[in-house]
């Protein structure tokens, strides 16, 4: 069987809380506290988007843009060390380059074309190639199972340090997008289990392993890094 | 917001029980009896597919090759009338002419280098762009809700005429299936409700409205139409 490529024009570019790929959790639904802005291209109608209101979720079929090439095999995470195939996961490699979501749909803002989405797991940026409401009766299969992933990952603990605290002491919201996000353990993958250092909207946040704990020790604005 | 083409290769192209898009339902889950078989293309290592027996289902993102053109609105079968925006709805004439259904795995075929397929929504010779394992704390969110579509649709009464009945009198396995197959309407869309014919697999079925139900004229071979 040999295959021609399919070309898609993306509906849309998201705005998200996670500058780069480096905070995103591994899937969607892992940090509730996650924003997301999908604004309309300019080729698609207002119209297109009438009546999506009623539905409480979505799933969007992404272009994971910031992932870099194809593993016809992984290592997730939880499997410590064994070997899938791409295909066997959800990980990001994959040959398609597409990314699969079901997020919360938190508003329908029709005059300003966007879509305001929660709970997702998508780096800024990332261009969007459809929109499907969620459909319980078929969406939702009672009894599905992936044998090795049954459960969520257990969070990771997180502490602030004084300093952290304080940096974020008026930005309650933004406290609990970065607490949410380090719980996700963004670590994954990464060979430097010790530290961690992720872009959570306009912040560099830095922690390091603390036995099993992350510590969350400085928050500092982005201008600062680029500018010390 | 303007976006540029996303080319995607597909991982494999799709033999299934309709031969052409008339017979198949509006969504997976729909006809259980229905069967599919994915063949990696020859660029995908078999590697790819390792482990994934482990998934009792799986999401297939699909390039709806048979449907032919984009609609920004549509009417809904369910909804008599009213129109929606094409993305508030599963309905195939969509921008990106992306698929995505969830199916049951039956049997991942290793050597053989093909995934078996049940339970499906996908026409014969659909190109399948990613195979992504169903995880279900990502994916069966509790409460989540479309409100015009909180059920699947009723299923239409069907009975077999004499003829009909002894057509596949020896094949339960295709009596089940055109059962099953016309249960789940495939008038929807068309224009003239009293009468219908689909194909399933290397048969023709010819049905008429009768009240409520749909009657099963005629199941005859393909060749038999072609050279009556």
């Amino acid at each position: 069987v040999t295959v021609e490529a399919c070309s898609v024009v993306p509906i849309g570019v998201l705005r998200t809380c996670w500058p780069d790929r480096w905070g995103v959790p591994r899937q969607a639904g892992l940090v509730p506290a996650s924003w997301a802005v999908l604004e309309l291209a300019s080729h698609v109608p207002t119209d297109a988007i009438r009546g999506l209101e009623a539905s409480s979720h979505v799933w969007l079929i992404t272009w994971m843009h910031a992932v870099r090439g194809t593993r016809w095999t992984v290592r997730p995470p939880r499997l410590g060390g064994e070997r899938l195939g791409v295909l066997a996961t959800r990980g990001p490699h994959r040959p398609s380059r597409l990314g699969l979501s079901a997020v919360t749909l938190v508003e329908v803002d029709a005059p300003g074309r966007r879509l305001v989405l929660s709970g997702h797991d998508f780096a800024d940026q990332t261009p969007v190639l459809d929109v499907k409401p969620y459909v319980p009766w078929a969406d939702a299969i009672p009894g599905a199972s992936t044998s090795w992933a049954p459960a969520p990952p257990a969070a990771t603990p997180v502490r602030f340090s004084e300093a952290a605290e304080q940096a974020v002491a008026a930005q309650p919201a933004l406290r609990a997008l970065i607490a949410q996000t380090l719980a996700a353990d963004p670590r994954q993958g990464s060979r430097d289990w010790s530290r961690v250092v992720v872009r959570v909207e306009a912040v560099d946040v830095a922690a390091i392993a603390d036995g099993d704990t992350l510590l969350i020790e400085r928050i500092v604005p982005w201008e600062a890094r680029r500018d010390p």
